[in-house]
């Protein structure tokens, strides 16, 4: 049967189980087809790693008209890979992740399964867009991070995005928002980051935890400005991460010339 | 007692075991203090990511004259993270990540947890290298990508890094290399990516594989071009991945104008 809705494939780092995911599923199903394809439990900060030591697996979860979903054993990068490899017949219109609970903001975007998987989308050349709210909880309230996702969806459905660039949206906890601001990714760092704990052998251990810190000046176009002022931030980013002016300077070392 | 020695932090994502960590950080002794500070296991295609579920932990594992090893239960940035916060009491002069058995060109960058932890270095404002050889036997031969690395990290001692920029060197196999290129990180993508196989329960289970397929033009200046062509490829890359050109595109959408 010939079938022209768009496909969007939707994948996460919290778990196929988690709110975001399912509320960001139910969001998008009158744009299109949705296979969530979706890591069987939380991947938080797994970056865009890979499982190659060991084979991963995928089971199917659930089917209904329209909304197909499947967990996998592995990270979110390999969740898009191997939907795009083994399970989907047709390239996807568009991949949505998300809807991460606590936010991707400024250089989380290194840190984030739910960008590693954007990112992964964007490098087998789908349009990708990670959506992130600014707030942990299980239960957090999706509703406006699912209407501007919404939007941003319909918005690249139609008109695409360039070749090796993909979207992170972050949306401020809250029901009044103020608006979505474009940004770029805030200069920043992560400090105080372990908090230091004995195990029970009495042998030092560290948890990661941490409070960001904005190199200041703080730009004003950056989205920790954005969202520290209420507005939902969007930074469009690339895969490719080569520094072209510094490439130029240093075009002119001579390290090991012939 | 007082040392003005300069102090070089090294890590890896195969391991404290590995040829590659030990070899690097033996050819860099004669430049300052080394630590090594490195997974106690191979975490290779770690990228970015860090360990929030549960504590990490390191242990001293060797200690002489200009030479301090630690192994650390956690990923490759885990590393970085927890000797900068707990362990070192000056902030390193450069961080070396590698030598990395297997190349970590093009894309990689994004997949690699070598690269994670130069990144991770730059993030907290060190002069950040990444080495790695396209060989990923354990006992490849490191004497050309020594050779480059004590040359590359000898130059960024004297002359620093731009904040938020890293390098990438990837040095091919052999031992006639034809020199070193700077580059741009190649246009490209894996391909047939699993290798599908039963579990001993008939379950199919899916390994990762695959192939590096570039994209056409190849351009002149891509490290994958430099590397099959015989030369080593020295890439500078950004932690701040925004889009600039495309922001000043989508500036004008009114997504969500109040």
């Amino acid at each position: 049967m010939m079938n022209n809705r768009p496909l969007i494939l939707i994948t996460n780092d919290d778990g196929i189980q988690a709110k975001g995911i399912n509320e960001l599923a139910a969001c998008l199903r009158d744009f299109g087809d949705i296979v969530v394809f979706a890591p069987d439990g939380p991947r938080s900060g797994m970056s865009s790693a890979i499982t190659s030591i060991a084979p991963i697996h995928y089971t199917l979860v659930s089917k209904e008209e329209g909304l197909t979903r499947y967990s996998c054993s592995g990270t979110p990068v390999d969740c898009v890979k191997l939907a795009m490899n083994e399970v989907l017949e047709t390239k996807p219109d568009l991949l949505v992740s998300g809807i991460n609970h606590g936010t991707n903001m400024a250089i989380c975007v290194h840190y984030s399964g739910t960008m590693g998987a954007a990112i992964e989308g964007c490098v087998l050349d789908i349009p990708s867009i990670g959506v992130s709210l600014t707030n942990q909880s299980p239960d957090a309230d999706f509703t406006e991070s699912c209407r501007l996702a919404r939007k941003l969806s319909h918005r690249v459905l139609k008109e695409g995005l360039p070749k090796g660039t993909y979207l992170n949206l972050n949306v401020p906890d809250g029901q009044s928002i103020k608006g979505m601001k474009v940004c770029k990714q805030a200069d920043g760092r992560w400090v105080k980051e372990f908090l230091r704990l004995k195990n029970p052998s009495g042998k030092e251990v560290y948890w990661l935890t941490g409070e960001f810190q904005n190199h200041l000046p703080v730009h004003d176009d950056s989205d920790t400005l954005a969202l520290e002022s209420g507005y939902a931030s969007l930074v469009p980013c690339k895969i490719d991460v080569t520094d072209y002016r510094y490439l130029t300077h240093i075009k002119e070392w001579e390290i090991d010339e012939q």
